[in-house]
């Protein structure tokens, strides 16, 4: 079952010779997410191919432009290709006045609709859940009002293995139950343990998004051990104390959360516009989390 | 003196395969003035070098998305570069709150006084005039309330003929009284007609802009005779019911207006996205109007 990031864009602030702010999506089986809409991003979705009739919410981390201005325009283009099915977004507190007012004075009615949730949090809560995801927000330390995302994958059915459903006799019927966990019960009437007859589902998958923050420990325990995380790395780290002044992390910093948090994957991301190499960087993080890659427009990332 | 516009974006709606949203820059002689700003036009601007401090004023002919969604982050880079000099933002009523709360939200200030002046007419009305033109507002019909603008050159100062001050003996400390049109006097006392000593200057240039639209005559008084014309062209002429419907021209009739107006050349545009091909839509308004072009996106007009 495909779970795979999309890199629609990651520069920090002012889009810079090809590098777009940032979006990305994340798409798990059928259904699509988009996290942050920095301008642009519809104009990147066209050109990536990406199917928008799959995004079933949107994710905000926090209303700077760069994060956010694309998405009144992405809301009107969903309505002039007729989208009919609900579109959650959420984000902190006024994003739904950000976009409401931008639609409403565009003289624009949606042909769907949109449900915000303004998320309030100082700890990690679920804000999103349906069959196959669960998503968590937790707050970033930034300029204004920030949040993280988790998304997991929601915990698999066991698989069936089918010799051992006739050897012990149960009757296909109760399939539906063992994948849930449940014994069986074979016609004669005995109880048969259910790891007997099925076997471990696939680990579930977790995906982590961070940006934009200062360099924070504290968020450590939220994404700790998932298997792909994007942190922001605005700047290198001698640049140590711009980015601390800016409430951003550095590509060094990066890393360090990524090794305390023990996680398997780094990317690092929302790159100054100062750099136009951006390998130095890479090079910084994977001095101390040697599994890092850099956010690098058009790049897949399956999870 | 260098007059020149500069197409940035002339999609309709939806960006398409390279093709921006509405947003063009005019220039003239060091100042640039930018007429709407749909989704992506800092980044058009960022791709064609054209140097942001030189923008005295945004002329936006309406609130639909695809002519106003990229101010706000337009606004929010000139700040990130610095910028000091006000800048006067023009528009229909709406434009203001629809700014000002994308701003307020994004937790952004500007580093330069920004000044709205929203547009109420029936009729022409001058909105703008510097040291070197003069820009008016005029109704267009659309489904929601939309102005088209003439920027018109300043009358200039007319050309002085240095052999002729030296034949009547006239002192050089008149040049500016003669260049603005008064009669010299030598230093023997004799009144020298003005046309005796100086030339008649360049005739002023103009440029009108009409997007978007339906087609509508009443217009024709408002542009009469301008050096540029650019219409909006979104169907050709067998969608006309379509046009009608939406409020907006066909190729042909934009080609009309332009022959009734007498206009010395015509650029089409805000294209709709159902034409891969646009050479079709040009020999169209050819037909009725020999002197047209496309908008093409990096196309430069010299007026």
């Amino acid at each position: 079952m495909n779970f795979e990031l999309l890199i629609l864009g990651s520069n920090s602030a002012v889009p810079y010779k090809g590098r777009f702010p940032s979006a990305q999506a994340l798409t798990l089986r059928n259904s699509s997410y988009l996290i942050d809409c920095g301008e642009g991003t519809q104009i990147r979705l066209a050109e990536e191919q990406v199917k928008r009739n799959r995004f079933k919410a949107v994710f905000i981390s926090h209303l700077h432009g760069d994060h956010v201005f694309g998405l009144p325009g992405l809301l009107t283009s969903f309505s002039l290709a007729g989208r009919k099915d609900p579109l959650f977004i959420f984000g902190p507190q006024g994003i739904r006045e950000m976009i409401e007012t931008a639609i409403r004075l565009s003289g624009s009615f949606l042909s769907y609709p949109v449900e915000f949730q303004e998320i309030i949090t100082n700890k990690s809560v679920k804000v999103y859940e349906s069959e196959t995801i669960k998503v968590f927000a937790f707050p970033l330390q930034h300029r204004i009002p920030t949040y993280g995302y988790k998304f997991v994958e929601k915990e698999k059915a066991r698989h069936i293995v089918p010799e051992k459903l006739e050897l012990y006799n149960i009757p296909f019927t109760q399939i539906p139950d063992l994948r849930m966990g449940a014994d069986g019960i074979s016609v004669d009437g005995d109880v048969i343990p259910n790891r007997e007859v099925t076997r471990d589902p696939h680990p579930v998958r977790s995906y982590a998004y961070c940006s934009d923050t200062i360099y924070d420990e504290s968020l450590i325990s939220h994404i700790a051990g998932v298997d792909l995380l994007y942190h922001e790395a605005t700047f290198m780290h001698d640049l140590a104390e711009k980015a601390r002044d800016r409430m951003h992390t550095t590509s060094c910093e990066a890393a360090m959360i990524a090794k305390k948090a023990k996680v398997q994957k780094l990317i690092i991301g929302h790159f100054s516009s100062r750099y136009d190499n951006l390998e130095p960087l890479l090079h910084e993080a994977r001095s101390v989390f040697s599994n890092t890659e850099l956010a690098i427009e058009g790049t897949r990332f399956e999870i």
